[in-house]
């Protein structure tokens, strides 16, 4: 791994974010030149802390990647890791406008200005479960049909297919990750909006009450961070992989129920049963349960973090850096 | 069909368009009240001749599905069939974001609309078989994933997942019919960019060469327009159907050389083999054969036209009309 990124110019959109900042972290660890963009939309994750001990090494450019005159910050670039997008499903309803306007305008306003710039760069697309919606079948494979639910599902489809247009008509070098809920250290905590993991283990260390709604049985599929992140890197490297989409997932259903019940024994708080509000009953999926076969069996890859280790850490950094999240 | 329709309130969206019109032709003559909503955006086959014979019994209203204040027009409105859209394969390539605008952001302003003015209107969303891109098996069928090869198949998959979300979320009363390649009478005649079928006509009607590109071996599923026209008033009609997605296509895969054939034997022209043009081939999916299995069952609809009749009829509509095409 180290050999191939090491030296290399990395562009991560939306890279002051979750899973963006965390993939800097590791990509300066391999001796990459990592240069992050990001538009800082208010609410929507991005925090100069997420860079504490890399920043002298990380270049920012605060831009949208809906700005035209995107080309100078793209040429050079050997790979794109793009994680900039609008990420609410419950926004996504409330204002479907901006939601289409940065994943489907804004994407192929991206997309244009990388064959402008940089159309032999390396590209992964960061997509999401929320394409699928409701499963046809569980351990759902990347031949399910997109039937998103939400606006955001929707968007982030039509996000993909356009990185793909551009990779046939064009040549672009692009690869599509399609992921599961994804936990862990440098997530936003200060609305459950855009991952309802960690927002659990933020009301669980303020000792509040944990909200279940209904009896909390629909499976999820739950991913620790780090293994995201070693994902998006072994698919950068793989060459082959140019022109598909993987799921991503660790392949173990647990019950939303499970996962409050370990986040609690592990940070407090106390467990309350709720009815279903509307406005997320008509967007809820039900059980989801990915199958990354065709992901293993490209790169290797498997999922490491056990679930109770993966609170734990995740507690112990929030424990560590509360200040800057909350 | 008739009870259906008789004395009913029906908006179609693009009705001074192809399919559209032709649609409008139809629900006349089942006694309908029927609105026409067309923008007439320039080179995209509206034509105010394509109501002639019940331009005094259809309301023509030149509005766009982009603009805000639609409500007026859509209250009361029991059947909305959806065309308007923007649909060249090859434009949307050259400017993605006019494309974008229309089928994903002019879509969620048509929705927003309609959840306003007429949230219990059954809607039909007039789909495309570029939605699936090039097939990963033959005889497709609904379940197929959607791998657009186009700006124009990602967009028109966009606002197909938009109409269903809000199906879903809001109960809008939608269902779908995607499109295989349809012919006929009342289609423009100036561009080759919304439909090669009609505009081989065109070419052999005026005796000019009839281009093939490579060996012209890829195989189609055509449609004549009555067949298109009795599948969306029979898909309007079965409330069962809500929510769901329908494949249409006649069965019989043709080559697209055939086509060209049996078109140049009725009309005439000069058949010429040609190399493929670079812009076309990157587009190109290869052979399509839709499997319309599941909507026969729901609705019990049939091709009924056969192919050399088709292009008949065709021919004897532009040689009698032919100053208000080209």
């Amino acid at each position: 791994m180290r050999k191939k990124y090491y030296r290399k110019n990395v562009l991560i959109t939306g890279g002051l974010g979750f899973l963006g900042s965390n993939l800097a972290h590791e990509l300066v660890d391999l001796g990459a030149r990592v240069t992050v963009l990001d538009c800082l939309l208010p609410g929507h994750g991005a925090n100069y802390f997420n860079l504490a001990g890399i920043s002298q090494r990380v270049k920012v450019v605060k831009r949208d990647i809906r700005d035209k005159g995107l080309a100078r910050y793209l040429k050079g670039q050997h790979f794109i890791f793009h994680f900039a997008g609008h990420t609410s499903h419950v926004d996504s309803m409330k204002d479907p406008f901006l939601d289409i306007d940065i994943n489907c305008r804004g994407n192929a306003v991206f997309l244009e200005a990388v064959r402008a710039a940089c159309p032999k760069a390396r590209i992964i697309y960061c997509g999401t479960r929320a394409q699928y919606g409701r499963l046809d079948y569980q351990r759902v494979d990347e031949k399910h049909a997109f039937k998103p639910v939400d606006v955001y599902g929707a968007s982030k489809s039509t996000g993909e297919m356009l990185f793909f247009v551009y990779q046939r008509a064009y040549g672009l070098r692009v690869s599509s990750l399609r992921l599961t809920n994804a936990y862990g250290p440098r997530h936003q905590m200060e609305s459950a909006k855009f991952g309802i993991f960690n927002w659990f283990i933020r009301l669980a260390m303020d000792n509040s009450p944990l909200p279940i709604y209904g009896k909390g049985e629909q499976k999820r599929d739950f991913l620790y961070v780090d293994d995201v992140v070693r994902a998006f890197l072994l698919l950068g490297a793989k060459e082959k992989t140019v022109g598909e989409a993987y799921n991503l997932g660790c392949g173990k259903a647990i019950s939303f129920r499970k996962m409050v019940e370990l986040v609690q024994k592990e940070a407090g708080g106390v467990i309350e049963y709720r009815a279903w509000p509307k406005e997320r009953k008509m967007i809820e999926t039900g059980d989801f349960l990915a199958n990354y076969g065709k992901f293993a069996k490209a790169t290797g890859w498997q999922p490491r973090m056990p679930l109770e280790q993966g609170i734990r850490w995740t507690v112990d950094y929030y424990r560590a850096n509360k200040k800057h999240y909350w």
